[in-house]
């Protein structure tokens, strides 16, 4: 029995909750192994205080999950079958009654929650997410480590980015060349929708990249991220083509200087709140706070956005082992956007950063 | 006001329903026009009864939903403010007190329901799935016109992928050439994780793209689809590259013939399970019944899996209008998996094909 598994079935005991059960596709991973994306369909993981725990899966993807490390149950559902009543009599059959099933309130739908509630009518269904949240916070060293790969992915995919910058090419046009020769290479997946930004399109934060083409003088925007057996990294450099106006240099001095001082001051003890003021300060006392419009950061780990946000007024104190994103940006409407991102893992006394590509104010 | 909000405010009237509270980003856009995936943060649109409607978003999004078709109210959220009392009072400043609140049961967590419930416990929460899934089911004209596009990219993938396919190249590799291209020419989005399975990888239905080359006498399994303007595709083909077993042959002529009954039996009135049945009977009479693992097929739209399930034992009446995937399988471990798949929109007396890629049995 995995690390994992053991340590939340004494937590189970401990507080005396018969079993958790788990809908969550990452956190599935993370006690299992098996990988799955089951869309609308159900994927479930019943993890008992007392017992072996069970997998339930659509028909059609049954054979990947016996096939896979999990080496307990796996049953399988057709898509005509009711999965609740089969869900039911798995969960009695591997247990006389249930005094409690503890659920991830931050995943399971209304709906779903219902149909528990309705084979379980007398039943109490305490949040078990706090305690994922937490056992996921702390990496292990081989968590660490496929961060540390991602990271280098993400080095790279910088690297192909830069190459393909020239006047007149298009966002989506980098973005499918990132995304291509990344895809060749075996990586399976992104973090999330590779974002290349030019000039005015990066002063949305979120933008999407389209057919703008860069252009002479201006800043371009990378936001990218790669997942590396099974765990994410996610990283933002802003790199000038040409010159840049004045206005927008400073833009991204005021920054980097934001950047560097957060990063510098990260180690066990400091709270988020604490890291984010101190970014937010320098960015707010150079005249451009309220076009900073989000949060510092955030957790990250098999999945790109996880507990904790890294944000104001947070009094969550960081520990060693904590993975997060360190993320200042400034967003000046019809002047530019600039943010400059790095994750990082907190070490003993300071952090390690798990990309590398330069980001000091670089023209090309 | 747009002719879906229109639907459903007068629908709220009558079901004496004071405000529909959305948060599906899918649904969104279809209400509001504003597409956006807020990942961890809330997006929300309040449908009243009486009244304007409002979004509410992300701060770091509020300038893109401000500049998008959408013409009422927008609010916005920093990260370090609790979003739900924000939402709580904007849904109090448009009316002074609710009886009810509707909200999406397939979509909403337990926990940011458990939010709502505490700014509003006196208030009861119908669902109101039932009817944005009676809404998004028969589509308009210009639905149908935006499907018939993401069809043509997705017959113009299949071209890219059928040219790729060479002695030695990996399934990764041909889905990397099939989303470069695409992505080249300006598509911002697959439906869903391009599918490229070569010989008995295919036998996993929802099998993952890897290393494996392209080996003579194999089949390799295309399964694509690609969002245009906000509406999805999804297609499969299985073509032969050499002379494949005379068993895998076999079942390529078995689901053929699958796929050609179930698609000459779609007109109004046929149910969905006697859809199924069609197909079913033709595989089961084969002998590969129990290698059928999955529903015959599913909705489709602004989503690549919507409401309803083509499946066994389903006495949902199939109507003008609606646009549904046809994809028999059979998936024969060790052996072969073979998938043809088209997506269609009912007609008055029958259906049409949104993907056009020849299906018949095909070697190169």
């Amino acid at each position: 029995m995995n690390k994992q598994l053991k340590v939340l079935k004494k937590w189970l005991t401990e507080q005396k909750i018969d079993v958790a059960f788990i809908n969550e596709p990452n956190t599935i991973a993370y006690f299992s192994g098996y990988e799955s994306d089951p869309h609308e369909r159900i994927l479930a993981l019943a993890i008992f205080a007392v017992g072996e725990p069970f997998l339930f899966t659509p028909e059609l993807e049954k054979e990947d999950a016996l096939k896979s490390e999990w080496p307990y149950a796996v049953y399988g559902y057709l898509d005509n079958e009711d999965p609740w009543s089969l869900i039911a009599i798995h969960l009695a059959a591997h247990r006389n009654n249930f005094s409690n099933i503890a659920i991830e309130k931050n995943f399971l739908t209304v709906g779903r929650f219902e149909k528990l509630q309705f084979f379980f009518p007398a039943v109490s269904f305490p949040d078990i997410t706090p305690k994922i949240q937490a056992m996921k916070l702390i990496k292990t060293s081989d968590e660490i480590n496929k961060m540390m790969e991602a990271g280098k992915w993400a080095d790279k995919a910088f690297e192909i980015g830069f190459n393909a910058i020239k006047e007149g090419v298009s966002e989506e046009e980098i973005v499918a060349e990132i995304e291509y020769r990344l895809k060749k290479e075996g990586i399976k997946e992104m973090s999330f929708e590779t974002m290349v930004l030019t000039g005015v399109n990066a002063a949305s934060p979120h933008g999407t990249p389209g057919k703008r083409p860069v252009k002479l003088n201006e800043f371009v925007l990378f936001d990218l991220g790669v997942v590396y057996n099974g765990y994410t990294s996610d990283a933002t450099r802003t790199i000038a083509f040409g010159e840049p106006s004045k206005q927008a240099k400073e833009i991204y001095a005021t920054v980097l200087k934001a950047y560097n001082a957060a990063l510098i001051a990260v180690k066990p003890g400091i709270t988020a709140g604490e890291l984010d003021k101190i970014a937010r300060d320098i960015i707010t006392d150079a005249g451009y706070g309220q076009y900073f419009t989000h949060r510092l950061g955030h957790g990250l780990g098999s999945s790109v956005h996880e507990f904790p946000s890294i944000m104001q007024d947070s009094t969550f104190i960081i520990q060693e082992g904590m993975c997060f994103s360190i993320e200042p940006g400034i967003y000046l409407p019809g002047v530019a956007g600039v943010r400059i991102e790095d994750c990082i893992v907190v070490t003993k006394d300071g952090c390690e950063v798990f990309t590398h590509t330069p980001n000091e104010y670089t023209s090309i």
